[in-house]
């Protein structure tokens, strides 16, 4: 199956100017979405993963039924104000602004092994900082996986010397 | 297993006064969230479902395993300005000031038969203005299914006339 038909343009989204990979007619086919949560689970079957960072929001989307099917704990990377208990946060530069994200400090262990999941890397200043993140409150991050990637905005570039894997490439 | 042990009580968050029910733990320990996930597949595995509509965000963590398991098409109802194609929108009031819930009008076709699910069902502000959502775009609420429900709050009283469903009540 094609995956790419399930994932829809629109543009100027959400500023003029971006195109952008609208994945709800994915999630509302139950093989498509199938194929990717059982593609992403027999990749990292065989890994050592201590658990699955969950990027809010449309990460949860992917990595919670990755989490079930692995039996791995699920750990949420939250939007700053979202965790209710201790938590830790760290900064990063959007294109215009500033943006943030929190994990709990028991959300992974001295030396955990975690896999960050989301649905898109496009220029990966999230999945940067959460990487950053895991690694101040101790863990090691064991990989990066996205459904969509977005090879022209070179996100992979904030990610050099982690393993990051895409399912489908634009 | 005794769910309420993976939930975490968390005193004034978001604001003074509130006991915030945190359920990062459950979804830290894979047994519980398995539990969990099962528990509510094995409950509408029966249902004739034409979809599961998932509330933005914590509601993702639960309703994307669970629409994975029974086949069913997953359907974000997201907090406005997230969703980029064509969307409908309702919105509603809380204690403090107005919140409104999208969705895309192609999300849900006429006569679809609907679980909306959630994470916990307090006030009820949100799941009652997402059945109201999901009926102004021509789909019908089979039910309404919580992880945990704060009996106290008496979110049923805006959900009446709707299958209610919670797992864990305090």
């Amino acid at each position: 199956m094609d995956l790419k038909q399930y994932i829809r343009d629109v543009p100027d989204f959400p500023i003029p100017g971006v195109l952008f990979k609208d994945i709800t007619p994915l999630l509302s086919n139950p093989a498509a979405f199938c194929q990717v949560i059982d593609h992403l689970t027999r990749k990292y079957e065989q890994s050592s993963l201590d658990s699955i960072v969950a990027i809010d929001a449309r990460g949860f989307l992917f990595a919670a039924p990755v989490a079930y099917r692995l039996g791995k704990p699920l750990v949420p990377a939250r939007k700053p104000g979202k965790l209710p208990w201790e938590t830790r946060s760290f900064e990063y530069s959007l294109e215009y602004g500033e943006a943030a994200i929190e994990m709990h400090v028991d959300g992974v262990g001295q030396g955990d092994k975690v896999l960050l999941l989301d649905d898109l890397l496009a220029t990966g200043g999230t999945l940067a900082a959460a990487t950053r993140l895991v690694e101040s409150i101790g863990g090691e991050v064991a990989g990066v996986a996205v459904v969509i990637e977005l090879t022209e905005l070179d996100g992979r570039k904030g990610l050099e010397g982690y393993d990051v894997y895409s399912i489908v490439q634009y």
